[in-house]
């Protein structure tokens, strides 16, 4: 009877205790999003000669995702689908924002940073922003408490019209050629902005904030510039790298991850902090060398075979169960696992496309995701649903799109680098994926396009 | 004056220990060597959907090799040369054999095993052998106290003349399409063999054979016959693997390594026992989602791509450095490394194409290898030298070669697929590879032909 009982409250707090650990915990959360990195560009993810021990090691000690995906295949709709949980063709953000546009991310959508500032957390975004420039769209009008870096491209704003490989065969890295700007807040404190030392002053300004905010609950969105075009490193990185500049990039976003991962540790913040690191979408292959490499998957940034949106992910800290997850996960489902791990509602109105994936990340439970909807500007290309990727339309990076009738089956499983169409021998999977499309357009309410009002 | 004794009798007795570790300590090697498995297969390598928790934890307990070469792009030649640290062009074996082949590896050749044995190591090999079958060429006479395996690859011996999918199309697993035997020293057991249970059969007969020399030194070479075609996996592994069964057969094999893992860390053998985890070429493209993945790199077996011959490669056990190495290595080291480790000098008259990685090894130094040969048959088709390949020739797997002058020059650092041939802008590095050639083909002694002779 003792035993009957003891084990009864042992089996009581054990529950009390690990419910306590998945909700309303408050967590801290960092996400650390990089610019046009491939698949293939982490020693983990297999890359030969980019040598990313940090990121290796939150690999080992966090979750592996295999087959997460960005939301989109550049850069502008990539970031509001992340912020917002929410397809970009919602909020009308299908395609990239220049220094000549006018809009943004509409104030009628909901950024996880708003949600967790209205839930006591302090809320920073160190980095790229590329959801508007004008003052109404910045981060601090998006739930943002701080804001350091550059609000668009580092390619933007470019002084001469060299193209970028002659400016390279000069083999000066010139960061005086781009004349992008640095705000902090709303403010221009840098133009043209030192880009050569910009990863580095990203990772130490996402430390100070750390120690900054260690006794409140946070969320630090740090969204490197870099590896986009002009890649940029420091000295202590430039030249490093055996994988020529591009690989000295990573290696010092490498080091960067590392070094914060050490401050959670030091400051005991590890054990309730989770940290993301992803993509915004492939590699821009036309870069070449300069570009990175989708490893086995297809193609790459701007196309939405599986190089263009299919990402390295890594979930590290708190009680996340160490392992490889080959489920399927986007970055639309940061904000609802975000939220929900925090307790916090997700807006009744709102149409949310991301769903919770904390039981995957605390209890290795199967994905609930099992779909995938992959669009190029407001048109969908492509959909995925459980193994099987349904292509209507491809094309390569500013070539004409094909469309395929009948449509390209891929089970990308079996077949990751999208080599065997299948879709002949298998006319009730085209057809299940058909109705998926067609539920997915008729219930579809799309944003007014964010895009087209320039100077 | 006592401190300065201290710190002088406290760095002798570590040069003593260190040094010991290194030299004349007669550790246990166990090679797990697999066939035809390409360079993306494994989850640390970047594999999306094969799960391989056991070499991915082995490959960050231990070191994980990024640009490690098999010898030849096809079996025999690849095992000839793992055995002997001889490039397959010295021995004659040059190419695959058959059942009908007379000839096999040169008793003038000596083995790993051989030079082990002569040194008081038990030697056993489990598995794949394709280095002749008749009894003068068998692997006891090769240095070898024992063998259990199927004697070449287990797709000879064919009973009927259905094409390999036609037989997969009626989803049998039927093992008894291929005629193919299993030896135990010089004895046929059994035939056909049943190969859906034979990969399990080969870890349990290494297991049996570690705890039957635990009290000895040993070397044991398990050789697996998977995953080269035809498919098998036993009931447990079956249908288990998202992806498909390419990836049952990967995952049952990883399983086994992740026993015999364990085995030495139950018998305290982990401390002297070395691993080597390695495949003998690229992936058997033409067989589809039946053929593994190179990864990031061009094309697979059969070819002198990078797809053909380099390797995944972990090096697990013993005092090696954990980390990721990305200097060259290849198969051809490790008689050569294996000997040093032993303290065994290699035999005087004979001339070895291996290097001695045991600094590496031990000390994370910077890899002996700057070189590597890049054979077809008895043809060099390319060479390395440092970050820079050239291509004399290429062919695809069975397709009519194409021979390139000017050469193609690729810079693998940081161009890993091979795709940016660089010749035109580097005439000096083309110059610097073409006198290495000229040096290696002015050197070379050729074996007498071991392939032509047949039944």
């Amino acid at each position: 009877m003792f035993n009957r009982f003891t084990c009864f409250f042992a089996f009581f707090l054990f529950s009390l205790f690990s419910f306590g650990i998945q909700k309303n915990q408050k967590l801290n959360f960092i996400i650390v999003f990089v610019d046009d990195m491939g698949y293939g560009d982490l020693g983990v993810f297999g890359n030969p000669t980019i040598s990313t021990p940090s990121l290796d090691k939150m690999a080992y000690e966090g979750q592996k995702w295999t087959q997460f995906y960005s939301a989109s295949s550049v850069c502008t709709p990539s970031r509001a689908a992340l912020l917002t949980g929410r397809l970009p063709v919602r909020s009308g953000m299908t395609g990239v924002l220049f220094p000549n546009s006018l809009n943004g991310l509409p104030s009628s959508e909901f950024t996880i940073a708003e949600k967790l500032k209205e839930n006591k957390y302090k809320t920073a975004i160190v980095g790229k922003w590329h959801l508007g420039h004008k003052k109404k769209y910045l981060p601090l009008n998006h739930g943002f408490d701080y804001y350091y870096g550059i609000p668009y491209s580092n390619d933007m704003d470019k002084i001469n019209n060299n193209n970028y490989w002659s400016e390279y065969e000069r083999n000066e890295l010139d960061s005086k050629s781009y004349n992008v700007p640095l705000i902090e807040n709303f403010d221009i404190i840098e133009r043209p902005v030192d880009q050569t030392t910009i990863t580095d002053r990203y990772t130490k300004k996402t430390i100070e904030l750390i120690n900054e905010y260690k006794d409140d609950r946070f969320f630090i969105f740090l969204s490197h510039n870099l590896p986009h075009i002009p890649l940029y490193a420091s000295k202590d990185f430039l030249g490093k790298s055996k994988r020529g500049l591009y690989g000295d990039v990573i290696e010092e976003i490498d080091h960067g991850v590392g070094l914060i991962t050490e401050k959670l540790k030091k400051l005991n913040l590890d054990k309730n902090t989770i940290v993301v690191f992803t993509s915004d979408n492939g590699p821009w292959l036309v870069y070449k060398n300069h570009s990175g490499s989708a490893g086995l998957l297809r193609n790459g940034k701007g196309t939405t075979w599986e190089g263009g949106m299919r990402v390295p992910a890594i979930f590290w800290g708190s009680n996340i169960k160490p392992g490889v997850i080959d489920d399927i996960g986007s970055t639309l489902d940061i904000y609802s696992t975000f939220l929900s791990i925090s307790g916090i509602e997700q807006e009744k109105n709102m149409l949310v496309d991301g769903l919770d994936l904390s039981k995957t990340l605390f209890e290795s439970k199967e994905s609930p995701r099992k779909d995938m909807f992959f669009y190029k500007g407001d048109e969908l290309y492509a959909a995925r649903l459980g193994n099987f990727k349904l292509h209507l339309k491809t094309s390569d990076w500013f070539k004409e799109p094909k469309t395929h009738d009948p449509p390209l089956l891929f089970n990308l499983n079996n077949d990751p680098s999208e080599k065997f169409n299948i879709a002949k021998d298998n006319p009730e999977k085209i057809h299940e994926i058909l109705n998926l499309i067609e539920h997915h357009n008729s219930e579809l309410i799309t944003g007014k396009d964010r895009l087209k009002d320039r100077l």
